[in-house]
């Protein structure tokens, strides 16, 4: 955790850059100072079917929806969320400056009780940040 | 929100038609007098690899979840889970009657505190329906 | 219900094998005792746009949600969500032996009141295994 995960219509594609977003909400997530890096995870869920609105073809949505562990002060978690609702508003300004796109984000909880997890990078990328923090240690 | 969101076995394509059902569960939504035409999303998410049931080639399933922003009564909710479940059966009508399919359906609220949204839609559908109300307004 | 669901980046392909993993998922469920056969439902979201951690090319990550509905008590959904992630964590081994991989899963309730379904596969399924229960019964 954190999982970041949106869904959106396939018209999408072509008009937006994928890589970019999910490499902007990953560097969000990490500005916050809430989320170790090893530990974020964003992805793109392609819709093929859909129906927006009053149903024009150009008409398109993004919905995205972001998981994180159970214990975060409310007030946190209302600082995580307008950060990377910033991010996804200005990554997506053309598609918001036309009157065919909605966009969505809510934050969930994952109840702690209810979780697991195994995590193979962890080691490797803590060693790595401690290694550059280092006086002569190499950068990232 | 409201966003319809289902999951289905990949098997189902060339038997269930995807536009149709998302324009029936839209449809739905604006009838209950609960929603927006410019804020209800419909959408298919496809799952090509998949386990349902005793794991016959022809089992099939298909869940939808439905997202709704929170403050409705427990009464409306029931409401609108009926009048969508009923869209839902009618549609879907030939995969239940074999012995083949399992669908399921489900209400969740957004919490509306940990929920952001920018809809660039809405001003020119209310526009638009607005003027089809004027004695001398289009038809939509 | 229940659901199982699962995310995955898209590099995972050719190195998961996703029917194997579905049906060990299956066969866990039964294991439990708590789910009917024709009840159980997995399957695998594919996402090709992702960033995992430090961004290698090689990182993947597979997050399982298991939807369940209401009712059990704490022991008893600590007790199913132990036996599937110990599932989960022996099929995929291999990918966390290596320093790039992320698994995470999570069970979520379904409320009672705000689930509908419709189940075509039950019948032909209790009455295959009723009728394996019979002394010149068939096996399944």
């Amino acid at each position: 955790m954190p999982h970041f995960s949106y869904e959106y219509s396939a018209n999408l594609d072509g008009r937006l850059d994928h890589d970019a977003l999910c490499e902007r909400l990953f560097d969000t997530a990490i500005s916050t100072g809430f989320f170790e890096v090893g530990a974020v995870r964003v992805r793109a869920v392609r819709c093929e079917h859909y129906r927006v609105a009053d149903g024009l073809p150009e008409n398109a949505f993004l919905h995205l929806m972001l998981r994180i562990g159970q214990g975060r002060s409310e007030q946190d978690r209302a600082a995580i969320g307008e950060a990377v609702f910033n991010a996804l508003t200005a990554q997506l300004n053309d598609l918001l400056s036309e009157p065919y796109f909605a966009l969505t984000f809510e934050i969930c909880e994952i109840e702690s009780a209810y979780s697991w997890k195994k995590n193979a990078i962890h080691p490797r990328v803590r060693a790595a940040l401690a290694a550059a923090d280092t006086p002569n240690g190499e950068t990232l």
